[in-house]
């Protein structure tokens, strides 16, 4: 079935112990869009500037699964940047700087022949913009959002509103403990859970995520890398993954839900062992179906 | 096959944020053994003081897979005592007072009838005092210990030829990092594993733990628990069902030492439902057997 994802396209600095790169490709929609695509089609809706360099989306232009007829490019707006800059223990990170740019201005409107997707990711951002654009869809089979700290701080009343309107919600474990004010991680997932449809998955980086769906709490480790380059864009390869999955088998029962998951957990494996989406640009899903392989034998008992 | 466990004795007093216990029984080998005794008889070697009181080991006295023989009340002396404090976050915790006593004097000495146990776990102590209990053995198949911060930092030679002589070793990822130097959690514990002839747990705590075995690292997340009320003893408890499936199958291929790390997991979760030892004297080994399938069918995908 059809996949749709909204979110942000980016201009990225990052450096971290093993290197740096500068002014290259990020954005929550466009990792999420390229891990998606390993699985089937995906409609991308996203803003960038006139300053986007040309051959910027070339990547994501050459991939066939990826429908860029939602992208807007903005006359005399500026494109998203970010400026992270990682620890020698990379699960900690300063941002060195943030330009919002035209993150800041208007929503992108969604093409006429996108409004009818079934499977429909709203990557994080204002929750307000995220209803806004929840409503020019028509009536998606599941439609899933991530969120953070600022709007879990500043924008409470617009998160419960969108909430509410959610089958599922994305969102880190230390965001989890904001959203209720309550440490033990398991009670936070699952009182969230109570507020969406149908399931919460709550991150935790190194540590994999919990799934919270029919009042049961399961749990996932991430695959153990030894090889961690830049973390920059794993949740959102997860994120792309898990719903690229479900789109295309067309489920949301428990059971697709772990599987769905765990493709979430490989690809972003992936997309940690190099910089931007280089290591997503060098593999193929035969590549992600064998370490899925491998993970489950490393994790059963 | 016969199991061995050495390791403290303790009077404990616990604080934490759903109430709080005052001189109650703890020790590391106490929680190893009574987790052990569920799958199989274990012989336990520790040393309390002419102060503890008379029916203070009455639930180890009353476990018929539990042997006291190697019990020594060393008289004159005082018996090990901690206090703790946990945070509202369960997974913080400060200690208020620790007094060594016993434990701060010679080892006890291993029973006759005990030296030819085939598998030992050498609970957390001196380095030194843990080599000097390993030459009371004779030929053991399976020797495996626990080490922590203080002994990392300060006996690092005694550390290294302990870990030559060891099968197996149990930590903790911050002791994992501080005995490598090396942040990558995976990285930490496959330089360790080639220090030691078998494999490595590197236990997470609430994030489950990493196993390294046959240069794999393998990861398994925790039970995911709502009700955490005291989480000492976890860890013993942990290593008690570990080493206690492995005797009584007389097995450590990877496939057992998974399974091994499984029914670890799940005793530990119980452990961590209340004070103490309180909830493993509810708990039968179907109990155990039932919420290891739950935590299969959790964590499959």
């Amino acid at each position: 079935m059809s996949l749709l994802v909204t979110g942000s396209i980016g201009i990225d600095t990052v450096e971290a112990p093993s290197g740096a790169v500068h002014e290259t490709l990020g954005g929550s929609s466009i990792y999420f869009s390229y891990a998606a695509s390993f699985f089937g089609p995906v409609q991308l809706v996203g803003v960038v500037g006139s300053d986007c360099p040309a051959d910027f989306l070339k990547p994501l232009e050459d991939n066939p699964n990826i429908d860029l007829t939602g992208l807007e490019v903005r006359k005399g707006s500026k494109t998203f940047r970010w400026h992270g800059r990682y620890h020698e223990d990379v699960n900690q990170r300063d941002t060195v700087s943030v330009d919002l740019n035209v993150l800041a201005e208007a929503a992108p409107d969604i093409p006429d022949q996108f409004r009818d997707s079934q499977y429909v990711f709203l990557a994080n951002t204002d929750p307000g913009l995220q209803l806004e654009l929840l409503q020019q869809l028509d009536g998606p089979k599941l439609i899933v959002a991530d969120t953070m700290d600022i709007w879990i701080r500043n924008h409470r009343g617009d998160l419960h509103k969108l909430t509410a309107n959610l089958d599922g919600l994305v969102l880190n474990d230390s965001e989890a403990r904001l959203m209720t004010g309550q440490p033990n991680i398991v009670l936070a997932g699952a009182q969230i859970a109570k507020s969406v449809r149908r399931f919460v998955v709550v991150k935790k980086g190194e540590h994999g995520c919990l799934l919270f769906a029919d009042g049961k709490a399961s749990a996932f480790p991430a695959w153990p890398s030894s090889d961690v380059v830049d973390p920059t864009g794993a949740g959102d390869s997860f994120a792309g993954a898990m719903m690229g999955y479900l789109a295309v088998a067309d489920v949301s029962d428990t059971g697709s839900l772990h599987r769905a998951v765990a493709y979430g957990t490989v690809v972003a494996s992936f997309t940690l062992e190099d910089f931007s989406l280089r290591k997503l640009y060098e593999i193929s899903r035969e590549d992600i179906d064998r370490r899925l392989a491998e993970f489950e034998e490393l994790t059963s008992f």
